[in-house]
């Protein structure tokens, strides 16, 4: 037991990613993010999509659903019940609400306590994990639906943005 | 300076994540690609595509030539040249592949030199980053493509494994 505790430990101290680190990775993938709502056509935003998936605008209020209601679970340690409905039916409405988003993260980012990232929480009530992992979900689950929509861009013969370019 | 170095010190001493959690990170996410490679019909893994992309085994290729060899370059500090023709040709081939890769990446973890992931370097010869930032863009890209493969399979009519199950 002693041994694990010291193994886990030196563990913690060989820093992987700062917070900082963290909150510039996320916000980078929203900057990309961004630049794929901006290239979609207003209408097919709203209407295209493959095999029967959700919409890309579907997915942008899933991925808006989960940063600012979820930075506040992390901050407050007091979780909202999940909910994805918008209201958005504008390309231009999203983009504002995605830029309101993005202040407000770099606002919550700043109040999250001491320790937090490695604390179990269970995040809308619903999923439960360390808050590193809460954070992660929310980042990997933009870039997996991303990735859907630059396949529905191609699709439309819209080249999309470069998944490398976070600035 | 002497303020932003002890807050630099201060945000790095605010664990986020351990080396540990982000193999765990890794491995889970690989699990769920091992999943989508297995999904996929043999013909359509290596032919199908959708808005003149790559098929998923080219993607999966790319995913493989990044992990094992960048794993390298992170352990040793010594870069070969980038090189995703993996000479794969069938489903079988490629997953016995991906199965070496996860216990080679295992491996290599524990090498991993202390203080490391901070380290500023430049994989491949190519890609100028921290490590961790070099380690994410392995992750992500694999999110990212294998969000791709999601619509391939749902286009063919086959239900993707859920995003969500790491085990």
């Amino acid at each position: 037991m002693e041994t694990q505790n010291l193994e886990t430990i030196l563990d913690m101290q060989n820093t992987v990613i700062t917070p900082t680190d963290l909150l510039n990775h996320w916000q980078g993938h929203r900057r990309v993010t961004r630049r794929v709502i901006e290239a979609f056509p207003e209408k097919e935003l709203f209407s295209y999509s493959i095999g029967g998936m959700r919409t890309f605008a579907e997915l942008v209020n899933e991925m808006l659903a989960m940063a600012v209601p979820g930075m506040k679970g992390v901050v407050t340690r007091s979780w909202d019940q999940y909910n994805d409905a918008s209201g958005l039916d504008t390309k231009e409405g999203m983009l504002k609400r995605w830029d309101e988003a993005t202040s407000a993260i770099n606002e919550y980012w700043t109040q999250i306590p001491a320790g937090r990232f490695q604390e179990v929480d269970v995040a809308f009530g619903q999923w439960k994990g360390r808050i590193h992992e809460t954070l992660s979900y929310f980042i990997d689950n933009e870039i997996h639906h991303r990735g859907q929509g630059y396949v529905y861009l191609r699709s439309l013969g819209i080249e999309p943005p470069a998944f490398w370019d976070r600035n």
